[in-house]
């Protein structure tokens, strides 16, 4: 029985010693697996099977492994073959407090949770008793400062396309006049105004028609669809570390910037004006690419300025149970100070595997436990990734060259070293 | 505790006698509330401070009233002052066998689906073991013949948007060469081809801008949002009943076809390629319009020709879950038949309510319980609506004057003549 499995965290215990840094303090926060135990190669026999018969009804070129989502936990990985993985990747960064959390299945097995379960609501028209107290408790409470109101989407693509026409209906109500509803009947001009948005290169905001005009990170999602023309600037291309190219990432920083103001006079003028700028803070699927805070404040200096958005479905109202609870945890198991900690040692453990091999990696960078290093190129990353999961980790890629980490928040500094390690072991087999 | 409050069917019973129809024999299916039962006008005071709540964080103009997910059942929704409606809308045809049916409840309890319900995986490359299992028993068990691949998405919205983009790939892959990469990576043309996409006035496909493109129901969605200048053919307006108007009705449908031939003629000979068409078999938002097979079969004769899409998340595979079982009780509860015969007597129920109130009522119309009906003028349609919920049946509007009912598929006859013995008594009512 899988509940039975599940053991609250009982103690701190110390680590005995690692090869990477040797006997470091560790937090085993949880009693979860004690580490990585591979049984196959993966994907393992089961996994081909598996994808074999999903391929007579999908395409299958990007699965990599079938998981037994039951068996995972905390920061463990468990594939159909019965491997045992650290996860640092998350399913992109996407299980924020560990596989199968005691505080989410209790969540799930609440029988006054069952009807959000099993039937879904319009939310839109017929929300929930606690439709309002869930979206308080949980996305409010993690707004950024200033932001009052909220609206739940199903997807990120879903929210992006509707956050792209609030800013083309805002830019409209504040700037003009509100035409008459009659104009627009017919849903060409000038009802539906030749209005663009700016987006940057390498940015990635969904695959959906609206979001792929402002996404331009790999061409083959482009290729023959139909796209708005819009303008594109270029997003910094920084130098690391970061204290040994003040200058030239702040130089890099004022080109970007004046590149879109440029952009922005030379398409209103062409009568296309600029409703909005959409930029990723930082580009993930692009490559890990960061930009300096004072880059933001500047690029906002020069956007500066000051709805009728309507969805049936408001996302799925079972997410914001989860959320909520999700919170809950990260406040009261402090994650985002592990969190901290957690991506400092993986930083100065990246930072130390560049020196020991100039020549295979660079870039380390990072905020927190969002980190990625450079590859030296396209291949030798893809193997590096490859030889890491055979011993039990798993990462994943972005951009052309990048590794990016997307560690859960329970990933504690005992983890980190364990994947410092296996990293370590992995990258001294490249050739 | 809600779990025991769900009981399983145990018998047949028989009716007692009902106005609109004396004496007609009933099958109650479940054991479920024996009707509807009202405590306050509808929405009550519970459901207006809840929405006074929620409209410090959001916009609340389309919140009918808040809802009792977990004491609603079978046919019938619970809000949260306790009133009790029979739902002839089932949150526009989203509960298919009713609210809290038990095959659900024990998907959700069944601890084995626990992780499937509390990890979200990506499942474009980790996917779960019995991915490929569940669309074979769910997707693919209910797919239209000739339909051999499948790919879920989050949302509505998302699939349009991706069916969109496999039209323009399939069509520039079998008709022209297949461009280099290169070309594109600066995602305009040669990349970006203009291709467009015929659809019709009427259609409901979504809100996401491709999706919009296509979308013209109500002006307010598009007006001030850029959009693809793409073409809109008419929709046939048939005119009702069917059997008095053949000829007419023949003549309307050609006219339409003849409209879409030319559209696709002109919009070739401008360059701008027309790649696809989309259409609704029965316009839904637009004002539940139908058109006849024949002239589906000509549209696909006009139209007659012979993948790049990728999703990270391809949706979320509880609903894998769910949907098999709900496949799994529509067979085993023969669903689909008891559905013809609470269809027939919704239609000629409301055949006999537009002879008895023929300035109020037309144009009754449907297929199975997918049924609707016109009613003299749009304030009219909006006031039965609230006067049938205040007598407990939920009804919901599309079009400009249109009734549309999407009961469950567990609505027995037994519930069609509740619904027609009150919607009676509601427009009974009208001035």
């Amino acid at each position: 029985n899988f509940i039975t499995q599940i053991t609250h965290r009982i103690s701190f215990t110390f680590s005995i010693g690692y090869r990477h840094q040797q006997t470091t303090a560790k937090r085993v926060e949880e009693v979860e697996f004690d580490g990585p135990c591979m049984k196959t190669e993966v994907p393992g026999p089961r996994s081909k099977i598996l994808a074999q018969q999903l391929e007579a009804i999908q395409s299958v070129v990007q699965v990599n492994f079938f998981c037994d989502y039951e068996e995972s936990k905390g920061n463990y990985l468990v594939d159909v073959d019965g491997n045992r993985m650290l996860d640092v990747y998350t399913q992109i960064a996407s299980i924020p407090i560990g596989y199968n959390h005691p505080a989410l299945t209790k969540v799930m097995t609440d029988p006054k949770n069952m009807g959000t379960f099993v039937n879904r609501p319009a939310l839109g028209m017929m929300p929930p008793e606690q439709f309002s107290e869930k979206l308080v408790n949980g996305l409010m409470a993690v707004a950024p400062k200033g932001f009052s109101r909220v609206q739940t989407m199903a997807c990120g693509s879903c929210s992006n396309e509707n956050a792209y026409k609030a800013i083309f209906i805002w830019y409209r109500v504040r700037g003009q006049q509100f035409l008459s509803l009659v104009f627009s009947f017919f849903f060409q001009v000038p009802g539906c105004p030749d209005l663009t948005l700016l987006s940057f290169m390498g940015g990635f905001h969904g695959r959906t028609l609206g979001c792929l005009a402002t996404t331009h990170t790999k061409a083959i999602q482009k290729l023959d669809v139909p796209s708005f023309d819009w303008p594109i600037a270029p997003f910094p291309q920084l130098r690391y570390p970061l204290g040994q190219f003040e200058r030239e990432n702040a130089q890099e920083e004022a080109r970007c910037l004046e590149e879109v103001e440029d952009l922005i006079v030379k398409w209103n003028q062409k009568g296309r004006h600029v409703a909005g700028v959409v930029i990723e803070p930082i580009q993930a699927e692009g490559g890990d690419n960061h930009a300096s805070f004072d880059f933001y404040r500047k690029l906002r200096g020069i956007t500066k300025k000051p709805f009728r958005i309507f969805n049936t479905w408001l996302g799925d109202h079972t997410k914001n149970l989860l959320l909520t609870e999700v919170i809950k945890v990260i406040k009261t198991e402090n994650l985002l100070d592990q969190a901290k900690r957690s991506g400092k040692v993986i930083l100065e453990g990246l930072y130390n595997l560049q020196d020991k091999y100039p020549h295979l990696l660079s870039r380390a960078r990072g905020i927190g436990t969002f980190c990625a290093i450079d590859v030296k190129d396209e291949d030798t990353r893809n193997n590096l990734i490859l030889k890491a999961r055979n011993k039990g980790v798993v990462l994943g890629g972005c951009g052309t060259q990048s590794i990016r980490f997307r560690p859960a928040l329970v990933f504690t500094e005992h983890h980190a070293h364990l994947f410092l390690d296996i990293f370590n072991d992995a990258i001294a087999e490249l050739k």
